[in-house]
């Protein structure tokens, strides 16, 4: 890429940002270990004080200078990660659109390609499918039938789109992914299962990102639903009808199962299990490893990760956990005990 | 697609269900929710007997009428549920062969091709594969040398297939599933891994599916075995040499170690890890989130998934389950004290 | 694979194993159950020894021949198992380079392709990316810009190799594999995330092997490292930025949160879950489903999955699981309670 470089000052200025010291021209980002001194890295930590002294940048986007050494320059805002995102941003804008459709992509003859969509090669795009302005289809992406992707969002290479599928504006889903695939639907007959078909859709806002190798189910009958500005990591399982509210953020590896209803504004951690046909609310935070069998009615932070300890000490705390009941029993059956003693021995007491 | 619409009494002299009430005509299936006067909808639980009052759905397909309302129509039968896909399966069967090879598709010179099979497009179809009538390989899809499909099985788009995978008839495996990848085999040689070649096979009994980015090892030696009837969700790992028993139906995210052999007709919830040379008896339920660190001898419900509490009261509660075996050891000498002390009261009373 | 049979002698002169028996000419590797008499088996158990006895194979690669039949040959080798692993990869060796570029591979005009290489169908090669001797890249894999891939390496059916990519040399990467994925870096901006772009790259190191489905991420300001000797089976996520020490093995289902770095050394077992932006020592053994909230600094077998029990108890267990710190603190006071007694009694005893 060949972003024009900018001087420290004018980066400020672009995000209204404060500036203090020696106006560098600053080419590119980096963290404190790897910087050159004409890229710009943030210090969103005091406790990274040391590295920046180790670091051979000259510009620091900063919080406020307290303490700083006075041998560098300063972007000066409220929130240093975020300006330093955007500062990353101009520097590494998301791939501009080629333009240009591939010899090599399959598309189906009623698909309209506005001019400035890219489709990349060995791109699949059946019957019906919508593409909005500046869309980019990377290569070996399949889009089934009359699906609809909208204005700007990108396809990363070999992500699959079921039938009828409709993603919204400015999406970034990522290789691997595969939206839009049946649900877990199965009904027992007597001596088989036999197939539910799953005739709903997925239905996804704008300005939301989907890692690899992420799958969303569509729905039995209605809709699996993702809000605008959600934030999925790769290896998530997302079953059918479930809804995640707008702008939740969902860490790798896990599985929310079926009609499960996701607040807006959550932060649901790596692993973590939650089960189907419940409610979790809006701003509720789930720590990784975490199961969630039954709904969450309030905002807040919630777990139930085990963490290791070593194997000994775990072999002999198993004993007892797979009888915490039994221990629990105990424990009540003493303080019966105990009661009753000290009650003997009041009555002792009043009787001597 | 374009099936025909079918008076309610039509459809239940199809499936040998019971009928009531207005003879409508019908012309697909819907929820509650969104369903129009002429969609068929079901009740499975006499709680949504409110959601079905606000339903425009004249239709309803019951176990029995017994305070249902008179203005609807009902289709009677034992399993509602099961009823109800099957009428689905009609207005949506699954899609039937183009009967047609794309052009794009790559296909080794011996391989035969049923005349009804489909082949879509940028397939690869190695050498020596044997595909059955009324396959369906659709968009992407990689199949390796030597391969079987059996008859009327669909690979959706961008399946891998490796070589030598023995797929049974009527299956469906969704986009993303890899079948037959190398086992994780790695003898430790004094500073680094060898590999150990995975020889055996992937082999497919009929009417399986698999769900999206699902991967299946093929067998270290002899093969891994998936019995007909099996469904497995997406994100599901099944290592090299396990054996899944006919009609097994496994949740996403869970993963099996090799040589695990899991029984027939279990139900695996979401989450679930098994370690490998284990075996689960037929029958047996695991919750989700479990951990099956042995084997499972006796059909019946399992599970050992920890439910999220709010944070500060996990982070309270996990400084004691760390150390369990302490809270145990203390319960167990407060037991013999107070047994002490009521022996010494009763000494004492004896003495007094 | 039409590889030449050797006779036993020959197999033990080849890998400086000790031969002992009847020299019979040996075609292949079997499991005890599938052998044919002239397929070599191995035996790693004495608790396997009924199963050799029940075995038409008539050569055992062993430890030693105390107590074992007469009736077969042996050769003899400290460790059977990877004895047998190399008399496997004789028989059955990684597939050789065809030597070919298929026609339907797309090819950036820049890219120099060794007279060596496989580039299968439907392979897209971006610009920049630089292959070395022996690469071979299977159908349907895409390599995107300025990666490069490492003498012999093979990539499987369906990899995806993001931009900037550098794999080692003699590395083994299964289907469905994602490499160089944006980390999951989103920065809060009042009432929207931003993407906080990943400008890292990964970097792997040689012989490493990478599973099905597997995702590993970029790193967002330096790299994501996976030293040489890796071995990583199917469905893990690596996120950005993390360090993977050299012949560390993990096993499926397992995820590794962003900033961690894995020591060297290490058996990680599958479903582990391990926090970001910590260290775990080198040589150290996670067992499955273990979480890893904090770092491990010490080599050993560390735990925390938790096993299955039968529904009902568990029902009861979590009851007071839930609530363990209420019970550690009625043990508390309980032990308060009877200390006092013992002192009143004391003084009682005292007073008598």
């Amino acid at each position: 890429m060949s972003i024009q470089g900018l001087r420290a000052s004018e980066l400020a200025e672009m995000f209204s940002a404060d500036f203090l010291g020696e106006d560098i021209l600053i080419t590119g980002v980096a963290s404190f270990h790897s910087a050159q001194s004409n890229q710009i890295v943030f210090l969103a930590n005091q406790k990274l004080l040391s590295a920046l002294g180790e670091s051979k940048a000259k510009v620091v986007v900063v919080k406020n200078t307290e303490g700083l050494p006075s041998d560098r320059s300063y972007l000066i805002f409220p929130d240093p990660a975020l300006l330093f995102a955007r500062i990353a941003n101009y520097f590494h804008p998301l791939p501009a659109s080629l333009k240009k459709v591939h010899a090599s992509a399959v598309i189906a003859e009623n698909v309209a390609i506005p001019a400035d969509v890219e489709i990349g090669p060995n791109v699949v795009i059946e019957a019906g499918v919508i593409l909005s302005k500046g869309v980019q289809i990377k290569a070996g992406t399949f889009i089934g039938a009359n699906s609809e992707i909208g204005a700007n969002t990108i396809l990363m290479p070999r992500v699959v789109v079921y039938s009828d599928t409709k993603i919204g504006e400015r999406c970034l889903i990522h290789s691997g992914a595969v939206i839009g695939s049946d649900g877990f639907g199965n009904a027992w007959a007597i001596d088989h299962w036999e197939r539910i078909p799953q005739i709903g859709r997925v239905v996804i806002g704008d300005s939301v990102e989907i890692g690899a190798n992420t799958t969303i189910d569509r729905g039995a009958l209605d809709d699996t639903v993702i809000e605008s500005g959600v934030r999925l990591d790769n290896l998530i399982q997302i079953a059918h009808n479930v809804k995640i509210g707008k702008n939740t953020a969902i860490a790798a590896c896990t599985g929310i199962a079926g009609s499960a209803e996701i607040g807006a504004h959550c932060l649901i951690g790596g692993g973590v299990l939650i089960a189907g046909h419940l409610k979790v609310a809006d701003k509720v935070t789930i720590l990784a490893g975490s199961g969630v069998p039954s709904g969450i009615t309030e905002s807040g932070i919630y777990a139930s990760g085990v963490p290791v300890v070593p194997h000994g000490t775990w072999l002999k705390n198993m004993v007892h956990f797979r009888k915490l009941d039994e221990l629990a029993k105990k424990v009540k059956s003493l303080e019966k005990t105990v009661v009753n003693q000290q009650l003997n021995q009041g009555e002792k007491r009043d009787t001597n």
